[in-house]
C-alpha cells in the first residue's frame, strides 16, 4: 500500500541552508509547500533564488509580504554596515549586525498559520547552530520553545494533533550540508547566500556569508558553483 | 526624583478589551506604543476604531501590513459564517468559527520585534480566557509559552534583559472588563467589537462578540454606549 504524501511547509530563503533542507524534506517523503518573505531585505535576489531553487525541486513557492516597518534598525532591511572582510572566530563572536529583531518567529508563526490552513503538521526550516551560533533564534532551545508554543497556539495543539518543527540542519557544518545537499543533487549554482550582491546578483565573497560559504565548499571537497562578482579571487 | 516612563507596546484591535488593556498600561506607568494589524479584516471598520481609541489615550499608533493570504481560511477574513443569535452556553463550547490559524502569535511576534527595536522590553495584549475560552491562543499556557520563547528569540534575552508580556484582562469577565475600563475613563463609545458591523460602523448586536459585551455592559450596571444598527432591541 502506498500512502499518500503529507505536506509540509518549508521556510525557504533562497540560500544555500533552506535549499538543503527542502531536498531533505522532499527525501523524507513530503510534498513540500515553500513559503518566502519579502519584508524590503536589502538585496531582493534572494526572492528570486528562492524561485529557481522551488523550481529546481518541483515544489510551489508562496511569498508572503511583510511591511519592512517591524524589522527597522538592522543592517539586512536598513542602513547598517554589513561586516566584510571578517574571519572564522570573528564571524562567531556575539550577536551579528545582520540579526534581525525576531525574524525566525515572525517568520515561524505565519508558516504555521499557513500549515494549519493547508492541514500541514509538519514545518521545516534550515536554521543552523554549529557556524553562526550568534543568533538567538537560531539555537535548539529556541526551536524547542516555538513548538510547545505552536501546540499551545493553534486548534492542532488543542486536538493533541501536533505540529512537528523540523531542523536537519541544526548539527551539521557547513561543509556537512554541502556534502550532504550534493548528495540529493542540489544545485547550488541557483541558490544565493551574500549578503551583498552585486546588480547582477553576483556574490561579494566578503560578507560572512559568502566566508562561511567559501570555506565550506572547499572543507566538503565539493566545486564551488557561485558566480562571484568580477574581481572576487576564487 | 521621577523616573522615565518606560515603553511598553501594545496591541491594539479597536475593541472593548485592547481599550481597556491600553488604559491599564498607561496606569502602570508605561509609556504605550499601539499595534494594529491590517490583515484583510472583513471589517476595516475595526482600524478606525483602533485609531480613535489611540487618540483618546493619547497613545501613537503604528498599524502594520499583514498578506491576508497567510490568513485564508476563517470567518472573519475569509468567506465563512459568522455565527448569529447564539446564546453564552453555545459561544463557550469548542474553538470558534471566527478563530484565525495563528493569528495571536504572529501578532505577538511582530510586536515582539517592533518592541526590540525600540528598546521596549513590555508587551500588552488584552486576551481574556474566562468569557471566551474557545481560542487556544487566549490561555495562559500560551502567553507563558510564548513569553519564554520570545525571551529566546531575541538578544534582549540573550543579555537576560527579559521581555515580559502583560496580560491585565487573562483572568477577568467581560463585566469585570468593564469596569476596569469606566473606573479608568475608558470611553467605550469609541470600541468596536461588533464581527459583521453594517455599512455606518454599527454593530449587529447578533454575533457572539456583541452578545458578550451587551451583557458585559449589564452585568457591569455600566450604560451600554454603543452603537447599534436600526431594529436592534436595545
Amino acid at each position: 500500500m502506498v500512502s499518500a504524501p503529507r505536506q509540509a511547509v518549508v521556510l525557504l530563503s533562497g540560500g544555500l541552508d533552506s535549499a538543503t533542507t527542502l531536498a531533505v524534506a522532499r527525501r523524507d517523503g513530503f510534498d513540500a509547500v515553500c513559503l518566502a518573505f519579502a519584508y524590503g531585505q536589502n538585496h531582493a535576489d534572494e526572492l528570486g533564488a528562492a524561485a529557481r531553487v522551488a523550481r529546481a525541486q518541483d515544489s510551489p513557492l508562496r511569498v508572503i509580504e511583510l511591511d519592512a516597518s517591524a524589522f527597522a534598525g538592522n543592517a539586512l532591511t536598513g542602513d547598517g554596515q554589513i561586516p566584510k572582510g571578517r574571519s572564522g572566530p570573528e564571524i562567531a563572536g556575539g550577536i551579528p549586525a545582520t540579526y534581525v529583531p525576531a525574524r525566525n518567529l515572525v517568520f515561524l508563526s505565519l508558516a504555521l498559520g499557513v500549515a494549519e490552513t493547508l492541514g500541514a503538521r509538519d514545518l521545516f526550516i534550515g536554521v543552523n547552530a554549529v557556524d553562526y551560533s550568534g543568533y538567538p533564534d537560531c539555537r535548539p532551545e529556541f526551536i524547542s520553545a516555538f513548538e510547545e508554543t505552536a501546540n499551545l497556539a493553534t486548534k492542532a495543539g488543542v486536538a493533541s494533533d501536533s505540529f512537528r518543527l523540523h531542523t536537519p540542519l541544526i548539527h551539521l557544518s557547513k561543509a556537512q550540508i554541502i556534502r550532504l545537499g550534493a548528495d540529493l543533487g542540489v544545485d547550488y549554482a541557483l541558490t544565493l547566500s551574500c549578503y551583498d550582491p552585486d546588480d547582477d546578483g553576483r556574490a561579494c565573497g566578503r560578507c560572512d556569508s559568502c566566508a562561511l560559504r567559501r570555506r565550506g565548499f572547499e572543507e566538503a571537497g565539493v566545486p564551488d558553483p557561485t558566480r562571484y562578482a568580477p574581481g572576487v579571487a576564487t
